[in-house]
């Protein structure tokens, strides 16, 4: 089995559970209880907060609140921050942020404003910043397209947006781009949300980081775990092997960051380009090849890669609960809907080898070649 | 170490936990991808849903939403139907329903009433019956109290309710109840919350049982998991080894439950009369013993039996981070700050041992008579 769905979700990092399996079978304690033992997992709740949050931030700048997952992130920045007027975002956003804003609307809250993106996946920056006026309570902007991978700069974005409108709340969707990418969150990003599952963590497990002098309010609410900002006995086990895989993941950032590029284009170069287009720019992020095999339809070929070995998507995993048949990304960008039809997401990890790729443009190729002589 | 702070949090299921490893080692994939490896954990995930449900419901006429903890199950049923008009709920509830009523009032969304407790921690069902009007759309009873083990009858209540008001949604946190008490729940109760890690599942994982007929908005919101009703990836191992721990919790639930109420009982009877007053009514959950070293306190006294290697709790583990000294249930109860101060919570598992009775008890008393003097 070649495994290149990565996007959609990573396998756990093994020696980062082993690490962590202390936490399910002897330091099992509530973080919250009283005795020495509470204390100490709240100690360790500590230390992993500081592992996750200074890779990509200042601490003594930032802070991070453990959630259950981006999901949850999103809707909490959003939830917390959209206020009377509107608030803006992208027509890129995974559907966390789409479906929150669409609620905005829904429940009067606010009016929610939607920037166009380029064909390469980014926001249209000048567009973006057209919507923002004196009324905007809140801006999200993600930092690495889950679909096509394109890169916003959101450091840039985000210092553009507070010269416009100071009183902005500035979010972005990092769960793409954390621990994939070398990156450090500029003063203007007020928050960042960040997923474990995505770079061998579990699922169950997210953060919102915020600027430590923002005042968020928590969306889940009781017990006052998290300082008050998001309640519920904390996920310990998979906070601390999240830490763990994410100290691995960062100590080769860079090199894998290369690495993957060339395996990327190696995949890209071996794809008959009569059957694939390509829509992933080549600067976005390495670890995502968006192509379309135009006239054909991607979820065909998923199944005909599937039978041969290899998993990969077509949209987002998570928008295949959608009943739109589209990605509405892709149509986004520009693309026609044959070309959104065609649409396959192949994504890596760390653990990608070349063997994989070889095998994967032979498999690719052959069905692509196959499902086209069927069709016509 | 003696562990009887169970209702805290307990020990995660280890034999669970090894069958439920291949979720983490293998078959890591997204539920909801395409490929034929995803519909396999989509399958799962159903088999696990129906295990769980099928120990107190019927599956026919209930189904079961995965969370990520018993407070997002409590918030979401809350925010889910309180509306205009008034919400009625318990002086006795956990922190998450608490804050939630709390937040009906704070946003403006529902006028939230609060039914005394009687003496025993049950709620006074007279008095609740009376705060329930035309205007009531959500009522909230919790099963068995976090701090006092007592044990409403919440098929009986819900049934009361919905003669006075039929149109009344009937949710009952059922978290220290599920897998420990014997119990199916009628039809009346719309909605029911339930959480993994009070009988050896894991932190992070939760479920809200709903009746079927009743549409549920979704709390968290985004790629449409749950059938749309709570977005974001499943957390799969989570729910996998919650399923396999409670399947062998619930094949011993009526013989682990006499086990623990005589261990409860022997305890209560070894210890030093003159100094503990049990506030725990006979008739509660055999799992929870609450009692008051009245005119000491029990924080001092939980210190002092974790010097000696037993770990309890005051009240909940979860207001451990309020502000507030005393337990407000407590005081509910109508004991006097006194008598709240010096409250210890004695929560057992099906773990727990004659052995380990015999010692904490020894332990509790040496600690209460050494302070009592101290403090003469």
């Amino acid at each position: 089995m070649i495994y290149l769905d990565n996007a959609a979700t990573t396998k756990p990092n093994l020696a980062a559970l082993e690490k962590a399996k202390t936490y399910l079978t002897e330091q099992y304690f509530n973080p919250s209880a009283l005795y020495k033992e509470g204390y100490t997992i709240s100690g360790e709740l500590k230390k992993a907060r500081s592992v996750l949050l200074s890779k990509i931030a200042d601490e003594t700048a930032f802070e991070l609140v453990f959630t259950s997952c981006g999901t949850e992130s999103d809707n909490q920045a959003t939830f917390g921050f959209a206020r009377r007027g509107n608030a803006v975002t992208t027509a890129g956003e995974h559907s966390a942020i789409a479906a929150a804003f669409a609620e905005l609307k829904n429940k009067g809250i606010a009016e929610p404003r939607f920037a166009p993106l380029e064909q390469d996946g980014r926001v249209n920056v000048e567009k973006l910043l057209a919507l923002v006026d004196e009324k905007t309570s809140f801006v999200s902007v993600m930092h690495v397209n889950n679909e096509l991978g394109s890169i916003n700069d959101i450091n840039a974005i985000a210092k553009l947006v507070k010269q416009k409108n100071p009183r902005v709340i500035f979010h972005s969707d990092g769960v793409q781009a954390y621990g994939k990418l070398p990156f450090r969150l500029a003063k203007e990003v007020d928050l960042y949300s960040i997923s474990a599952h995505k770079l061998g963590g579990l699922k169950g497990v997210g953060g919102l980081i915020k600027r430590k002098s923002l005042t968020l309010a928590p969306y889940i609410i009781g017990g006052g775990q998290e300082a008050g900002r998001r309640s519920g006995t904390e996920n310990v086990f998979g906070i601390q092997q999240f830490a763990f895989a994410a100290e691995e993941k960062f100590s080769t950032l860079k090199a894998d960051f290369e690495r993957i590029k060339t395996l990327r284009e190696t995949l890209w170069n071996g794809l008959d380009q009569t059957i694939f287009q390509r829509l992933s720019p080549m600067d976005g992020s390495p670890y995502i090849l968006n192509i379309s095999a135009v006239g054909l339809r991607g979820e065909v070929l998923l199944h005909l890669a599937n039978d041969k070995g290899l998993l990969i998507g077509t949209g987002s995993a998570c928008s295949s609960n959608a009943k739109t048949r589209y990605s509405k990304v892709v149509l986004a960008c520009g693309y026609n809907e044959q070309v959104a039809d065609g649409v396959l997401r192949i994504s890596f990890s760390s653990a990608t080898t070349e063997a994989e790729i070889a095998e994967a443009i032979g498999i690719l190729n052959e069905i692509g070649r196959d499902l086209r002589k069927r069709m016509q």
